[in-house]
C-alpha cells in the first residue's frame, strides 16, 4: 500500500493485547471492521507498547496475548489482504513521533483529557501512575497520525482522544508549516458497548463475565443460561422487561432477524414468552455466530509461524507508511534525515 | 566498533544543540573527553531530541546548532575515528526504550528527581511543563543503557539523573530476569562549573557572559578586559581577593603553568599585581588556547557536507549498538524482533 491519495479515507484501530478478544470486541469493533476493509484502506494495530503502560511489572502477558490477537483478528474474517494488521513495537517511528509531540503537549493538558483522568481512577493509580500510561494519548495520537489515518472507529469515551490528536495535528502542521499530519475523525459504533452476561455495564475478563471469540460449544451454552434477565420474571404469563435485559440486548446485537427479535420483545413484555424460550433462541443464534469463528481460530491458534509470518509482512508494510510520516516531520522540523 | 567486553569501560557525554559550545564547556567537559578518548571506547550524542524538550516551539534553533556543535567537538580534539559521534534524532532505539521505560516510573518518581525539580523551576514552568520535558530523565536513562555506557561524566548536578537511571537498569534487569541492562558511575570533573565571565555562576549564552570557542582574537580581548576581579582592589599596591576573582578562577583552569599561577595569587594578595598584568596573562593564555580551535573550526563549519557525512558514520555505528540493546531489552520482555 502506496501513500493514500489525501482524498481517499483511512482507517486506524487496534487493541491492547491483554487477552483473548471477546464478543464485546466483536459486537463494538471486529465486525465493523470487517465491512471497513471492503470500503476504505485499513490498518489494526496490535498495540503492545499501550498494554506495557499499565502492565509494565508483567509484559509476559501483553508477550502471549500478541498471537491470540492475531488469531481472533483472522477469525472474525479481518483479511490480511486487504487490511494491513501490525505490531505497534515493530514500528520504530511510533516512538520517535511520540517523543516529538511530548514536546509540545503540557502535562496538564494530558492530565485534563477525561478519558485518562476516568482510567486513572478506574485503575486506582494515585501515587502509582507509570508516566507511560500519563503519556498514552500522546501515543496514540502518533499512532494516528503516522498512518495518515483520518477515520478512526472508537467508542464515545474515546472522543477526548480524538480532540486530543486533533489538537497536536493542529500545532505540529503550524509548527511544520504544512498540512503534513491529517486531522481525523471519530467513526462510532452503532452498537453501543455490549453488558456482561451478568448484566454489568461493561465486559471483562477480570470480572469473569465475557464470552470469548474462542468460547466451546458448552461455555456457549452455560453463559447463555447464567444470563441476566428480568429479576421480576417469575412465571412465563407475567409481563417481562426488555431494559437491562441482557439476553434482548443480545438478541439486538447478534440476532441476524429483526423482525423477529420486535416481536419475541412485544411477546415477553406482554406476557406468555418464557426466559428459556429467548435463551434459546440467543444462544442458537450465538452458537451459529461463534461455531466458525471458533474453527478457523483453533486452525490459526496451531499455526503460530503464519500468524508471526503475516503479522510481520503487515508490520512491514506499515514501517514504509509510518517512516514517510516520520520523515516528513522531520523534514519539516529541519531535523536531518540521514537513514 | 562491536559490542565491548563487559569488563570495558564505556563512556557516553553529550550535548544539547542549543548554541555554540563555551569556554565553560571546554573546562568542564569537552578537553576531558579528548583525554578519555584515548582511553576507552566513547560516545558523544548531540542530544537534539533532548534538546527540543524545552524548545517544542523553536525547532529551527535546535536543528542550526546541530552542525556547529559538531563543528566544535572537532576543533577542540575530539577525534571520530576515536569517538563515536552520533545524532540523538538519529537512533530510534532511544526513543523506544524510552517509550519501554516510562512504563515501569511513576510520574511522582520522575517529579521527585532533584534536578528536574530545579531546572522547572529555574524554567519557569509551572502549568507549561511540556511532557517530553518532565520525562527527559527516562530519555537518558535510555540513551546511558543503549550504549551500553557505565561511566557517565557529569557535574556534580546531574547526579540524581544517574541515580534514576541505575533505578531503571535494577527494575529493568529484574523484569528481564538477566543483566542485560549495565549499572553506571558519574564521572565528576576536575573542574568545578566555570562561572561566567562577569562573575555569575554560570556561564549562559542568555546572560551574554560567555565566550563561545569560536570567538575571535577580538572578543577574547574583550572578554578578558571586561572580567570581574576584586572591585576592592583599588590600586596595584592594594591586596586583593582571589575568590570570586574570575581572572584567577580562568587562569586555575587554563594557565598549563600551575606554579606561576600560585606565584601570581600569593603576589595578588600580599599586594603589588595590577589587574591589568594579570589580564594579559589571562589574555595570553586564552589566546594561545583558542587560536588554533577557532582556526580549525572556522573550516569544519565552512564544510557541512563533511561535517553531516562524519556526523551519519557515527550515527550508524551508534544504531547498531543501540539496536543492540534495544533487541536484548524486547527478547527479555517477550515481546517479538521482527525486523
Amino acid at each position: 500500500m502506496t501513500h493514500s491519495p489525501s482524498s481517499q479515507h483511512v482507517i486506524l484501530t487496534g487493541d491492547r493485547p491483554t487477552g483473548q478478544l471477546h464478543l464485546g470486541h466483536y459486537a463494538g469493533s471486529l465486525r465493523q471492521r470487517v465491512e471497513l476493509q471492503a470500503l476504505h484502506p485499513q490498518y489494526i494495530l496490535i498495540a503492545d507498547l499501550q498494554g506495557l503502560t499499565d502492565n509494565g511489572s508483567q509484559p509476559e502477558k501483553i508477550a502471549r496475548n500478541v498471537l491470540e490477537v492475531m488469531a481472533d483478528y483472522l477469525a472474525v474474517g479481518i483479511d490480511p489482504l486487504r487490511t494491513t494488521i501490525c505490531l505497534q513495537s515493530a514500528l520504530p517511528a511510533l516512538a520517535e513521533l511520540t517523543m516529538l509531540y511530548m514536546n509540545i503537549v503540557t502535562v496538564s493538558r494530558v492530565k485534563r483529557n477525561p478519558t485518562v483522568k476516568n482510567e486513572i481512577q478506574q485503575k486506582g493509580f494515585s501515587r502509582s501512575l507509570p508516566t507511560g500510561f500519563l503519556v498514552y494519548p500522546i501515543s496514540q495520537a502518533a499512532d494516528i497520525t503516522a498512518f495518515g489515518a483520518d477515520r478512526v472507529p472508537v467508542g464515545d469515551d474515546q472522543l477526548p482522544m480524538i480532540e486530543q490528536t486533533n489538537e497536536i495535528v493542529h500545532k505540529m502542521n503550524s509548527l511544520l508549516d504544512a498540512p503534513v499530519l491529517r486531522h481525523c475523525t471519530a467513526l462510532l459504533s452503532a452498537t453501543s458497548r455490549l453488558p456482561g452476561i451478568d448484566g454489568a455495564a461493561k465486559m471483562s475478563k477480570s470480572l469473569g463475565n465475557t464470552l470469548t471469540l474462542a468460547a466451546s460449544e458448552e461455555e456457549i451454552h452455560r453463559a447463555v443460561s447464567a444470563m441476566y434477565t428480568d429479576p421480576g420474571h417469575l412465571r412465563i404469563s407475567d409481563p417481562g422487561k426488555i431494559e437491562g435485559n441482557v439476553v434482548f440486548t443480545y438478541l439486538d446485537a447478534f440476532h441476524p432477524d429483526r423482525d423477529k427479535v420486535a416481536e419475541m420483545k412485544a411477546h415477553y413484555q406482554q406476557g406468555g414468552l418464557g426466559d428459556r424460550q429467548c435463551k434459546n433462541e440467543l444462544e442458537e443464534c450465538l452458537q451459529t455466530l461463534l461455531a466458525p469463528v471458533r474453527e478457523r481460530r483453533q486452525k490459526y491458534i496451531a499455526d503460530k509461524e503464519m500468524l508471526m509470518g503475516l503479522l510481520k509482512q503487515g508490520s512491514e508494510k506499515a514501517h514504509q507508511r509510518t517512516q514517510e510520516t516520520l520523515v516528513a516531520v522531520k523534514r519539516g522540523l529541519g531535523l536531518p534525515v540521514m537513514f
